[in-house]
């Protein structure tokens, strides 16, 4: 593996950057130096990591010069902008933005789920979705035992989802001031509220990304896949409510077992003690932790799950730092743009 | 219609029994007299009614010698041994609790749904889950129009389900203070939790209840109904995303056209606008709110939708007053044990 990795975090100010910087730092991803940049409004900052300074940069078309691999939070117009500049470069980009994601030329990772699809990348490599990295890993194995026919998923999303602005008007909110920025234009506090609705659709885009992510990462085009996204009033991570159907009969202690030895994912589910996955409890962890898996009541191919995770690292900075720590491990510097 | 009803209510203290007697203050219900009751310990309590001061009496074998109905919210071991008691009085007991819900003899009602099933009742009528109510009503009408086949419902909880306790609990979480009594070994706030297990199942009491209940009220005894019941850290009212399956294909503006002429609900469907059911809005509402209308992804005859209401409105309180109106207004009176 080579010690000689000069990586860059783009949007490091921000709460996924600051993430990813902290996953670097206790994952202890070898490299020889670090750059971050953001916008030109953040620059200037100064960010402690491994005792040492770091001074934020404005991001600009030269950057990537030396840069060999670049993890990017920064948002969708950015990565559009920046992302393919830097493969330009000869940087490797992992985005965390919703940009790349369906692009055909561009693999869209979980470590855990599909490894190899990162072989002949063309520079930009994508991170899923939050709420779809959890999921995959669960539907994963499910895959594997009974054969995936359909999906219902309905989600409990974190403000977090929403970055820093979303905890802030939550937090106001419940302490009782008037919150100065807002994610919505309805109360978090005690409330529930949808994502962005996609244009001309009665689907948000999160509902569409959740459809649409896992048939890729799946190798599945045709994947039924029926969801709703709900933001809740919660910051420690998503939880999600599965109804799956299977092509052969369900086995639930078969799915239990091959759980307890798939890494990424942490079986928590004794009912009888009243132990199942918690938003709180996943909270700054890197784990996926799956619960509450029960038979369906009316078919033996179908049944119902409980899925929680950290939005923030699984569900994007850790996902990331695995995607970098794959490529160094694989050796897949090589590109062809 | 009578105007000489001696009505009770049971479990006046409670959260729900001072809602009861909130919506027949609003509903101008009308009743000669008007008693009060509760357990021994809430004896004594003063309540304010239609400007006038109402004792509560603790409840004994001879509270019922002289009333008409009783509106029952006192927990499930109170109902199952004074409903009984009552109705051997002559009183007719509308109980809200789950006591009586699936006894073959006691109906199961909310009026907009299944109005009818009162008649030749034997003196006990069950209030349905509060959950139950507001899914059936969305339900209804699909089945009405295009046929149920399938319903998988994941549910958004208030805490004010769990009673004055529950509230007590997610408030002094959210306030800093350590909670002098608690629902759950586990923090409310800012997380999710699970209602009480049934025994030897991995199912909730709560999912069996919302199983059970509709394909009763509905006359469905089939009906395939998958549910994962989730508590949030909200205190207004429920929400329920409904993925249903259907036997005929599905006309998404027909439905929204029947729903704005079904009485009890409000359709509240503006994606483009922003606009859906919430849960802060339907606080203290007697209605039942469903937006979020829209066609399966994967198929014609599917849909999805998001149905929320006032749990302790039209999920207790309202519905078991619309049932003591509906006989009072059918003459149901008489009644054979």
């Amino acid at each position: 593996m080579r010690s000689d990795i000069n990586l860059a975090v783009v949007g490091a100010t921000g709460l996924v950057g600051r993430k990813i910087l902290k996953v670097l730092e206790e994952r202890d991803f070898n490299y020889k130096s670090l750059t971050l940049l953001a916008s030109e409004k953040s620059a200037g900052q100064i960010i402690n990591l491994n005792r040492k300074e770091h001074i934020v940069s404005g991001i600009k078309d030269s950057s990537f010069d030396n840069i060999d691999i670049a993890l990017f939070s920064a948002g969708g117009s950015a990565s559009k902008i920046f992302a393919p500049i830097a493969a330009q470069s000869g940087c490797i980009v992992v985005d965390n933005s919703s940009a790349w994601r369906m692009d055909e030329n561009v693999p869209l990772i979980v470590p855990e789920v599909n490894p190899d699809d990162l072989k002949g990348h063309r520079g930009i490599i994508a991170n899923p979705n939050c709420s779809t990295i959890q999921m995959v890993l669960a539907l994963q194995t499910v895959h594997e035992l009974f054969g995936l026919k359909k999906v219902v998923c309905s989600t409990y999303q974190s403000i977090s989802g929403a970055g820093q602005k979303g905890i802030s008007q939550l937090k106001d909110e419940i302490e009782g001031r008037i919150p100065d920025t807002r994610i919505s234009p309805y109360q978090l506090a005690y409330n529930t509220v949808f994502h962005s609705f996609s244009e001309g659709n009665n689907y948000t885009e999160e509902e569409l990304k959740m459809v649409n992510e896992p048939r890729k990462i799946l190798h599945l085009p045709h994947l039924e896949m029926e969801v709703t996204c709900v933001r809740i009033p919660v910051l420690g991570g998503h939880g999600e409510s599965l109804y799956i159907e299977t092509e052969k009969e369900v086995d639930v202690s078969k799915l239990k077992s091959a759980y307890e030895e798939t890494a990424g994912i942490v079986l928590t589910d004794k009912p009888e003690n009243d132990i199942y996955p918690m938003i709180l409890s996943a909270e700054d962890k890197d784990s996926v932790f799956i619960g509450r898996i029960r038979k369906a009541v009316n078919s033996s191919k179908a049944l119902n799950m409980w899925v929680v995770a950290d939005n923030l690292r699984k569900g994007a900075a850790t996902n990331a730092v695995q995607i970098a720590e794959l490529i160094a491990v694989n050796d897949l510097w090589e590109f062809d743009l």
